[in-house]
């Protein structure tokens, strides 16, 4: 069932992630429905759209080219994002493509370029983090005046467990993106030089591996910010952010819901993974971006020219991490666009 | 704009907390819209109908009716919740009845035994502590097994101001009868007995005034309550529930989005109102009720039955308080339909 | 080893308690030495001698009298305090008692009546919470005027585990005389009238067994106080004091020393008992204590009034838990010695 | 006073350091007794020195060489630390040498060196964070193997205010040693490579000032350390310590009393400075030392030659900072002698 006048919305590839905004659009983004899903397996796509009254596609260019989708949400493996992007471009439809929002710099660039040639804003990419109660709190805090200006960004971001074989490249173009767009989106600056080092936590990892890296950042203007990413921590899921800044700081706090007594310990669940962590963060994020369509006002998330900027940093990243050495960042300027 | 095969919401009440839900419901609530909204104020009604595309009707009782609404939200002033809700229940239709239920004990009833006589719920209460988080997180604690069984429930219900001259009797029918519901629903057991306590926090507060209660509740099977309700406590609105297990505690965590470090102190803000305090508590409950509307399965909220016991132990608790003894609550049967 | 000048304490009881303030005296107060010790078990008594450099006296009466010690620390059991603390006030030797004071009103009023007769304050109560320093923090803030007048104290007392067959008197008498103690000290007024509510934890208790009691204070001058006191909390030792004042609240803070992150948890280690909960109380007591003797300033401690005081409160608790009724407390005037 | 067997120590130095430690010593360490004070403000020695029963001598070396001194408190300004420490190897005294142990590398190592040639342990360095509790809980939980290796030391030290012209390397000298010490203490192994970077937070400093320092440190065995450093924080001063370690993490938690709530914040109060922050730590420090004295036990502070690798790794940071390349620490074998 659809909806007269709600926004149809295709969803392109239904894993944890997509199956995820499917439902938070069917259940809590009133005004919006998911009109067609695809995903390489069909059976999976299935059982998304008979529980959101959706219909499957078998073909995701066909997806988004259908005439009864308005909008276009790809959560399909990140190596399809800047290609399906592209694809959403050339159309001029409206697309929501998870992060990262390609894989390579030169892929980033495609599209941004795409989008700087159509001269207007089409792209949101799903840094959800910008949507977090938490996040969002910081931000106000920075840019209330109270603390006076942010000096140094300090990220941490730790996942539960991570695939045999990782190494510090697959965290920095996985995970550590995140924390380069927090850092870029708090600090309000250009950055310009990263120095990475990483290790690895377990004795029996496959040669070569890292697990855990300590990314350094420099910024313009007297600013720094530092990440710690450590993608095997086993106790589970937790990301944090804090700025320093001239007079206090401020950081995120961890959404707990309740404090347990019991055998010996006073404390608190810690979430498995990002989807209970950041579950408000995705509704918000979904609210605001078909807002942004239907109402033509500013999309407040990360935008394609966020998304090249982090796939930048993540690339100087690979380099200062492989080399040992402190790596430029080379920014072009900003585009007018995304002044 | 009302979308084919959504549910139509009729909105009586249009202050802070109506104008919350219609929002609320136009914007989170997939599947739902708000069809009619009334108030008093009509220009106030017209804001929010403009808002939610809904219509305003020039009464409260002609809206229960319109054939384009196919249920209730109350939230009208407490005197007028009885009589709105029975008007519902004459012709069958579901009905969201903001807290308290009725502001008297015979009213109460009267609601109940119409329900009870229609052999099917269609009222829910809206005790929206129930879909809060933090609330959900202890009912599972206290439900999962490892802390053992509930010995002891402890309320804390602390607004940031009152009028002036609000008595003991006020804040029983106005506030705690969220505790009475809380410590009813995470005890599970019947109320046998309450004592009460209250002093005047002000010089100047008016004869016979009060603004800080304790009381205390004995329940069935070696289970106790107490809640301590400051309606005048200056620093902000709070709201803690404990449960003191057999082998353990969990306590609510106040939903604090970041730390701030300044001018030597290390802390959180404190919500002003109930408003931003249970954000995702109405959402979660409007979401939940319209569910159970639509798919027929259970609210998962209070019922006309604990809104009725709410009332029942407010009762006994006012006369506690003037009384100054001891007082026993007699409870009825929980009717078939309830249990 | 003595030095020269210093002053000489004699322990009667060398249990957990006692042997904690002898090697405390003997560490951490510079300027007091252990000169004697007496313990039933002798051979107990020996070894804290050893460590503490004193030595063994196989009569408590002897130690009190012995003319090479300058003053007394009781730490017997609960039963023989007041005797004890009555032969010091005979030879007029400053003494510090455990707590309770006594364990009736009456042996309680003897050491009252012994010393306001004498007319000089020598007996120190080991109400040892007076020197932590959340309790401190929490008279700071009670006492600094941007709270305003505080309104409820609210207790919360919980020991891991309880001996079978302990019931409500025994806590009353064992553990709620703390809880009193601290109501009395943060809210600096007369109690009125108490009322008390007691369950069983545990379906395989003795029969008449309680372990958990709920006490409610009415002091005078529009203030409350409320205590819970769980004495088979399983999950550890844990004490705090809340004050409810007219524009804020001030609430001990667990003194945890560090926070972990493990097995899907991030919390804290609670201690098992009082000694590693009040590790700094207990020196901090010795370390006023001393220098109250030796240098004339006043103890800030608890006095003979305020140990008699927590027995008058105990004994009502017992009335009002055994006949269920709310009982009045009536204290006779604080006597001159004292105020 | 002085007690007969009692430790006699001379302190010299007597401002804000040396006049705690000296109470301290008088108060909280029974069995040891301030002897001697020496400042070059005589005046401020003379009230210590009445404070404490103790003597002023008018010359730091005259101190030393006292028969009546049995063991050195050095607490005077750094430049005088090596110096000091070396008169008292001469002549064989213990020393408690206050951080740093010197301010260039060539003098820590003439420290280190005359205590190698002399063969047995008599200095130990004030690095009083070894003997804070909650960073002793931090070293317990790496070291009790839940946790797994250690990987990542991650160090805040933040001083409310600086001197005006404070730069990089003055934070290195003065502050940064306390945390180069805690990275190696909680680590257990060898620092390889540093990385430092800086910033300046404020608009009105003085050319070439620094504040706010990032240090990135590499040790051998898969193992990394990072400190941020800011002593312009405003807001008060705090210092943490946090180890990542494989299966989990510890962070030393901030010793707050009371948490308040008034004016729409729920928060605790930021100490000033270390004194407030440190007190029990320095009291722990003093008892630890007067033990290794007079029991022969090994002292589980900081030796010499921490004190040694910590100006190693400062000097190592200074050289980074100014010239922004990743620097090498070349250190020497651990002699025999600190293994």
């Amino acid at each position: 069932m659809h909806s007269q006048g709600s926004l149809r919305i295709g969803v392109i590839g239904t894993g944890g992630m997509g199956t995820r905004h499917a439902m938070n659009i069917h259940r809590f983004v009133n005004g919006a429905d998911v009109a067609a899903v695809y995903d390489l397996d069909q059976a999976r796509a299935q059982r998304v759209a008979d529980a959101c009254g959706a219909r499957v596609l078998d073909n995701p260019r066909a997806l988004i080219q259908n005439e009864n989708v308005d909008a276009v949400l790809i959560a399909s493996p990140d190596e399809t994002h800047a290609a399906l992007t592209l694809a959403c471009l050339e159309i001029g439809k409206p697309v929501l493509c998870e992060k990262p929002l390609a894989t390579t710099v030169p892929d980033a660039e495609r599209v941004l370029n795409a989008e700087v040639a159509l001269g207007r804003r089409l792209v949101a990419v799903g840094f959800m983090r910008r949507f977090d109660p938490p996040h969002v709190a910081v931000k106000h805090a920075a840019t209330g005046g109270k603390l006076g200006q942010p000096l140094l960004f300090k990220g941490v971001h730790r996942n539960a467990s991570a695939p045999y074989g990782t190494t510090g490249a697959n965290i920095l173009i996985n995970s550590a993106g995140h924390d380069f767009d927090s850092a870029r989106w708090l600090l309000n600056e250009q950055v310009q030089e990263v120095y990475v080092r990483g290790v690895c936590s377990r004795a029996d990892a496959s040669p070569g591996a890292q697990d855990l890296l300590l990314v350094v950042m420099s910024f313009a203007n007297q600013r720094m910010a530092t990440a710690e990413v450590y993608v095997n921590a086993d106790y589970g899921y937790e990301v944090s952010a804090e700025l320093v800044c001239q007079h206090g700081t401020v950081v995120t706090e961890q959404p707990d819901a309740a404090l347990v007594r019991a055998n010996g310990q006073r404390g608190y669940s810690v979430p498995n993974d990002w989807l209970a962590r950041f579950n408000e963060a995705y509704i918000f994020e979904l609210r605001d971006w078909v807002d942004s369509i239907q109402k033509g006002q500013p999309f407040h998330g990360a935008s394609a020219w966020d998304g090249y900027m982090a796939m930048l940093i993540t690339n100087a990243c690979i380099q200062s991490l492989q080399t040992q050495q402190i790596v430029a960042v080379n920014a072009p300027q900003t585009p007018a666009l995304y002044q």
